[in-house]
């Protein structure tokens, strides 16, 4: 090829890897574990961003920011949260640098710029915001608070990728506070469906609603709502996640309101995100051996129009023909380029929006000229036809939803082969290793199985189906009762 | 007043901090000098960023994201640049916290987990961003590039005020490369004309354009542009910066190009950026001793709709009405909600409103019902009409033109008359005390008279203004030859 990309099926990962970078997404950055988001990836965050910022206001919420840090002692308050990412928290110990007497030109920590107490950079915020809702809850009255906001956090992990494990990352997150538990579990699992409507009008990417199992839930969740997607080398990607807090965070902040009866009663909390983790997880269920293959709904351009010439007075000709389509498009909603460069020929064009996977590419060359035609080519099917000038604006109209529909079916139809009943641990690791995919097997429930089958498998389960069918059986690795399947894969 | 809000002529500067906590835009946090933006606030936020962002893309710019952290050795890589921020800046030096054996169910830093290189969190992005820049220039064929990025930045300011100056605040940051010097100052100044037409177009705050003094530059910036608003104080605020780097962070981070004759040479840069200061300055422009007051074109609600009623049936009547009419506000473009709480009466309703400057506000009770009239009141000059129902739309659609053009005259007009041009340094500091404002005066060119002004009267130079007049005269302190007029102020 001519991207010199890695094939799927040589190595995925390195696959992924080059495309990220080789498509002008995001590249690694001189801070370890933080990535650069370039224009072209960021185009597509920031058309994620547009539609999921639409459905939170449309489902009642609004935007809010909070501060970056988290005084130490207010991030210990919730001890099981404390617990799950202290082990991966960026430090701020000092406020000033100073010149480095033993090195000039050179700065250091200045040493008497020691803060009184450390601040966490926020890894998620529910301290910070739970420490600021008690001053703003008295009564039921207060409530409920809708409150997203769009920020970055750091999680110190150890092993990074690019978009799917990185120490900077960019996310929403909700943080609801309600007077009941029944509204909040509602709202949780409102979000849940939000994401998955999302996910798969968005992204075309098919995805199962669940809950984690208590060993997977977030630190500090009593119940933790999921959307799990499957990637093309057969590995689940947790996509969103949607968390009922309980009492938790009230408790810990003693954040406490007067019931319409008068009564006093802690608040119920949840939260929820998704973050530029979407990114990776939109390249892995589409793209191809060739480059990127977008959605027309997420895709900052849809349409790209090259032009195939020798003479200036060619080039004139198409690029008052481009112009117009530029404009009538433009009037359907439908965004388009017209790439008039004469420092790139029409050939390395081709390529570049193949390997940035454009969805929609109209060549017009001088024989279109005299013939009213243009010729269209899909990225998603690799396929060219000639189309006349009059039919092409709702010919490009019609496929912009036959596109986003042929994505998602795809996806859909490979997700489906790959979620395989099981009932014996000997098929279930043969299927694991060479099907891969979701495995549904009955599991009994216990967290000792779980930790056994992971030990045994590298398989985790990645959530309980919200629509999993009522079957008692018996677990597939302990042989004990089993009150219903479940959904194990190897993940990302 | 019922808000028991500070007047203005009490004090200033309470008015202000009362304001903006009392018309919930912004709080302070747990964190020292970090803000909570809360929702209202954070929709002007929204609003001014969406046009703020339609305007940087409609001049030929893309957002991108780089990290938030800067490791030392680059931070410290532009010396001016370093040291103009190295006093304020919040250092990472761990990326683990550990149970504290000492304290049971507490944390503390863990002495394993230090860092080999600190991180600074970024106080602007600059070296981060340039030492990125390196592996995308090669040729002129890369240039220009034009980025701008959303993001936080902190620093670590010893004083702080909500939104006016605070440890961590939100902005968006142009940084941009290019092949010529007259392209980058091109550059440089094109911004700073889109944040003086975006300051009197939507903020309705009238700006002075200008260059900053030597002293007064940007660290590392070869010319600083600004844009200068006056505060109803008579202080003046800097609401916005576009710089000319020169080839200062080219040479620090080595960004050679090639240039089109085949030779290699140094990249020319600018950087330019508004931040959530613009908030206050909204704020100080507009408001009054009743509350906010806010030009339409950033009212995250433009009219309010409150019903007086006394029975169920009359809310019913005033809700179909209200709906109707909130659609065909919609449809011309205007945000209009209808508060139809009855937890709350008319009288607290029209309080808040006006504490939180909605420009318009409709109120419906039985009377209007049976005349199709309602009662239209204005935030800006707290008047009141009766206005028939046939006529509504189109006079509230007038009126958020007409409205948003009296506050900019409004606040032009005081601008302009305390623009006062001195000759004596007597008079200087009389008017500087007294009248306040904007003080035209010769000045020397010296940093030492600069300095030695400042001293004596806690005046800085706000700008050269770009449309300053070509006069020479002798300097208001020194008495020695001037080469034109700057403008001085007291300044936040």
């Amino acid at each position: 090829m001519s991207k010199n990309l890695t094939s799927r099926s040589e190595d995925y990962s390195k696959w992924y890897n080059e495309l990220v970078v080789k498509a002008d997404l995001a590249e690694n950055s001189a801070v370890r574990g933080c990535m650069v988001i370039k224009p072209y990836g960021y185009a597509i965050w920031e058309k994620m961003q547009a539609e999921l910022d639409r459905m939170f206001k449309e489902t009642g919420h609004q935007n809010a920011y909070f501060p970056l840090f988290v005084p130490k002692s207010l991030f210990e308050a919730e001890e099981k949260n404390a617990e799950g990412f202290a082990k991966e928290c960026a430090i701020v110990t000092h406020y000033r640098l100073q010149n480095d007497p033993d090195n000039p030109g050179k700065l250091r920590v200045d040493p008497e710029a020691k803060l009184e107490e450390e601040l966490v950079v926020r890894p998620t915020s529910e301290a910070i915001i739970w420490s600021t809702y008690k001053g703003w809850i008295q009564s039921y009255r207060d409530l409920p608070i809708l409150i997203n906001q769009w920020a970055n956090v750091v999680r110190w992990e150890m092993r990074t990728r690019l978009f799917l494990r990185t120490a900077e990352f960019l996310w929403q997150e909700g943080h609801t506070a309600h007077a009941t538990k029944k509204e909040a579990l509602a709202e949780a699992e409102q979000m849940n469906n939000v994401y998955a409507e999302f996910a798969e009008s968005f992204m075309a990417m098919p995805v199962i609603k669940g809950v984690k199992t208590e060993s997977e839930r977030f630190a500090g969740a009593e119940e933790t709502y999921c959307i799990e997607a499957l990637m093309q080398d057969g590995k689940a990607l947790q996509a969103g996640t949607s968390h009922f807090l309980g009492q938790n965070f009230a408790k810990a902040f003693d954040v406490k309101f007067t019931n319409n009866e008068g009564k006093l009663d802690y608040v119920w909390a949840t939260s929820w995100g998704v973050s530029t983790r979407l990114m990776g997880a939109l390249v892995m269920t589409h793209s191809d051996d060739n480059g990127l293959v977008l959605p027309p709904n997420l895709a900052p351009i849809q349409v790209i129009i090259v032009p195939i010439h020798k003479t200036d007075e060619q080039l004139e000709k198409i690029s008052n023909l481009a112009n117009h389509l530029i404009k009538e498009f433009k009037s359907k909603g439908i965004s388009c380029k017209f790439d008039h460069r004469t420092t790139h020929r029409p050939g390395a064009k081709f390529a570049q929006y193949e390997l940035q996977g454009v969805p929609l590419r109209i060549a017009i060359g001088p024989k279109d000229l005299e013939n009213n035609t243009v010729e269209l080519a899909r990225r998603d099917t690799l396929t060219k036809e000639i189309v006349k000038l009059d039919d092409l604006v709702k010919t490009v109209d019609g496929l912009m939803l036959e596109i986003q529909d042929a994505l998602f079916n795809k996806a859909l139809d490979f997700r489906n082969v790959h979620i395989t009943e099981v009932n014996d641990f000997e098929e279930f690791k043969a299927i694991l290793e060479n099907k891969t995919g979701f495995i549904s097997a009955h599991w009994d429930g216990t967290l000792e199985t779980e930790q056994k089958i992971k030990e045994l498998t590298k398989a985790t389960i990645r959530c309980i189906p919200m629509d999993a069918k009522n079957e008692v059986g018996i677990c597939v690795f302990s042989g004990k009762p089993s009150s219903g399947r479940v959904l194990f894969a190897k993940a990302y």
